[in-house]
C-alpha cells in the first residue's frame, strides 16, 4: 500500500501568544500576563478541484486530519486512493497555508455517488431516533469481531500517559487529546486539537498514511464520548474506546450493537465499562463480584 | 412581539440508565453498578416542509435550542418569524418525537436564499484564514457598542452558580452547561446538552422565546470558548463572554475586533481576560497594578 505524497507549506504555529489581563477580583488587583493560546483557523479541503468543507482546526498534523476526515466520511477506504495532499496559502490571504489541495485516485463524479452512500456517516445520525442511526451505520460496517483483551491496569493507566504528551495541552489548557494505544499501554500516536472529533482523526490518519494495519486496538480520548467518536473506531476497526469523562446513551448503545469496548471515566484509581466487558481482564485470583451502591463516578 | 405557538409530545428524557462494570484495577475487583448517562438523540429540523439539518442533541428545551439554531444561523431575526413549532414522531420510529416541523412566516423560497446568504454564519468559518473569517462576520455583524460593565468579583462566582444548576451535569459527568446572567450575578437561564454549541443555542433560544430584549448581557459556557461560541453571542448581541476553560485564538481575535468582552479561565480566584477589559471593573481604590510572571492557568 503507497502512502499519499505530501507537499506541505508551513500550516502554522498550535499556539500563539497573547497579552491578556489577569483579575484577582479578592485581592482587587489586576496585572498584565502573557499568555499562550490554542491555535482555531480553518481548513479548506478541496478534492480533486472541488471544495468538500471547511472546519475549525489547531494548525500541526494537517496531513493526518485531511486522510482520517476523509476516511471516517467514507470517502476513501485507504491511504492508496490519495496520490497527493498540497498545502497551498491562497494569493489574498498569505498568512497560513489553510487550503488543502488533495488529488484522489477515484474521479470526483466516483466522489460525489461515495459521499452521498456515506453521508449518513457524515451526519452522524442516519435516522429519526438513536436506535435507527445505530441500525443504519451497522447495515454499512458490520460489528467488529470478538477479542483482543487488555489489563484492567493498563487500561487505567493510560490517560497519564496522555495527559505526559498532550504537549500544547499543558502549555494552553486549550486542546482536546487523543492516542491510539497498544495493548501494553504504549501509545503509538498522540495527536491534540481545539476539536474533538479532529484529535481523534488525526490519530485516524495517522494510522491510515503509515499503512499500519491492524491498528492498535484502543482508542482513547481526553474528554467525553459520543456517537460520532465511537462511530469513527468504529469505521477504523479499533474496538475498544477508553474516555476520560463520561459516555452517552447513544455512544453505549453503539458499542454494545458493534460488538465494542466502551470504558469511561478512566482514571488511575479505576473506571466504568458501559460495553463489551469481556475484553478488559483482571488480574488471575484477585476478582472479586459484589454490588455496589447506586453510582460512582471515581 | 408574539411568541410561537409550540406543540409539543414528549421528547424524551435528558438521561437514561445504564448497567455498567465498575473496575478497580488496583484491588482486582470488579462490580455491576447501576449508572446515568447523558441522553444523545438525534433532532431533525423542517421548516414549512423542508428538512433543513439534523443534529445530535440532549432532549429537553428543544424548542429552544430550535429556536436559537434559526437564530445563530441567520434563518430568523426575531421568534416572531416563527409561526408554530410541532414535536412529531415519526410513524415508523415512535421512540422519541425527534422531529421538529417549523413554521415559518418567511416563505421557504426567501429562506434558502436567506441561508445562502448567512451560509458563512453556519459553517463558522468564511475565508481561507481566521483574519478572513473574522472579517467576513462582521461585515454582516458590526462591532458592539460600549458598555456594560461588570464586577469582576461577580464574574468570578458565576461558574459556582452554574455548577449548581447544572442538574443533568451532576447526575451524569457528561454535559455541556451554558448561562445568560445578570450584571448582579444571577442566572436568567441554565441550559445543558451534549454539545456545547447546542447548550448556548438553548440559551439563546429562551432569550428569543420570551422575546427579552435586550439579552442579559453575560453568556457564561461551562468549557472552551472557541470561535463559534463568541459568533453566536455577538449574532445576538450579547457582549460578554465567560468561560471556565481556555479560549482559542479565533476567538479572541473575534472578540478583540468586534469590541465585546472575553474572559477564560473563570474561577473563584480570579480569571484571565483576553479582551475588552474596560467591561471589568474591581474595587475602587483597590486595584493594583503590577507585572507578573509569564503566565498563569489558575
Amino acid at each position: 500500500m503507497s502512502a499519499p505524497i505530501i507537499a506541505r507549506e508551513a500550516t502554522g504555529e498550535p499556539t500563539a501568544t497573547a497579552d491578556v489581563t489577569r483579575i484577582d477580583p479578592i485581592a482587587g488587583a489586576t496585572r498584565p500576563l502573557r499568555d499562550l493560546l490554542a491555535v482555531e483557523e480553518p481548513l479548506e479541503i478541496h478534492l480533486n478541484g472541488w471544495r468538500w468543507l471547511a472546519t475549525m482546526r489547531t494548525p500541526g498534523h494537517d496531513a493526518d486530519l485531511v486522510l482520517g476526515m476523509l476516511a471516517s466520511e467514507g470517502v476513501i477506504a485507504s491511504a492508496a486512493e490519495v496520490e497527493q495532499i498540497v498545502f497551498r496559502r491562497h494569493p489574498e490571504e498569505p498568512e497560513f497555508a489553510n487550503l488543502a489541495a488533495v488529488h484522489l485516485a477515484p474521479a470526483v463524479e466516483d466522489l460525489r455517488a461515495r459521499l452521498a452512500r456515506n453521508q449518513t456517516l457524515a451526519t452522524a445520525s442516519c435516522g429519526l431516533c438513536g436506535a435507527s442511526s445505530v441500525a443504519a451505520l451497522l447495515r454499512r460496517r458490520p460489528p467488529l469481531a470478538s477479542g483482543p483483551t487488555v489489563d484492567a491496569a493498563v487500561l487505567a493507566a493510560l490517560p497519564a500517559r496522555l495527559a505526559e504528551r498532550q504537549d500544547v495541552f499543558r502549555a494552553t489548557g486549550g486542546l482536546h487529546g487523543a492516542a491510539l494505544c497498544g495493548l501494553d499501554g504504549a501509545c503509538a500516536a498522540v495527536r491534540e486539537d481545539v476539536g474533538r472529533h479532529n484529535a481523534v482523526d488525526k490519530v485516524l490518519g495517522w494510522c491510515l498514511r503509515a499503512a499500519r494495519a491492524p491498528a492498535a486496538p484502543i482508542l482513547l480520548v481526553s474528554g467525553r464520548a459520543s456517537f460520532e467518536i465511537v462511530q469513527k473506531a468504529l469505521v477504523a476497526g479499533i474496538p475498544i474506546v477508553a474516555a476520560v469523562s463520561a459516555p452517552s446513551s447513544l455512544a453505549v448503545r453503539l458499542a454494545e450493537d458493534a460488538g465494542m469496548t466502551l470504558a469511561g471515566f478512566v482514571r488511575e484509581g479505576g473506571f466504568n465499562v458501559y460495553a463489551g466487558a469481556e475484553r478488559i481482564t483482571t488480574r488471575a485470583g484477585a476478582l472479586a463480584r459484589r454490588v455496589g451502591p447506586a453510582r460512582e463516578h471515581a
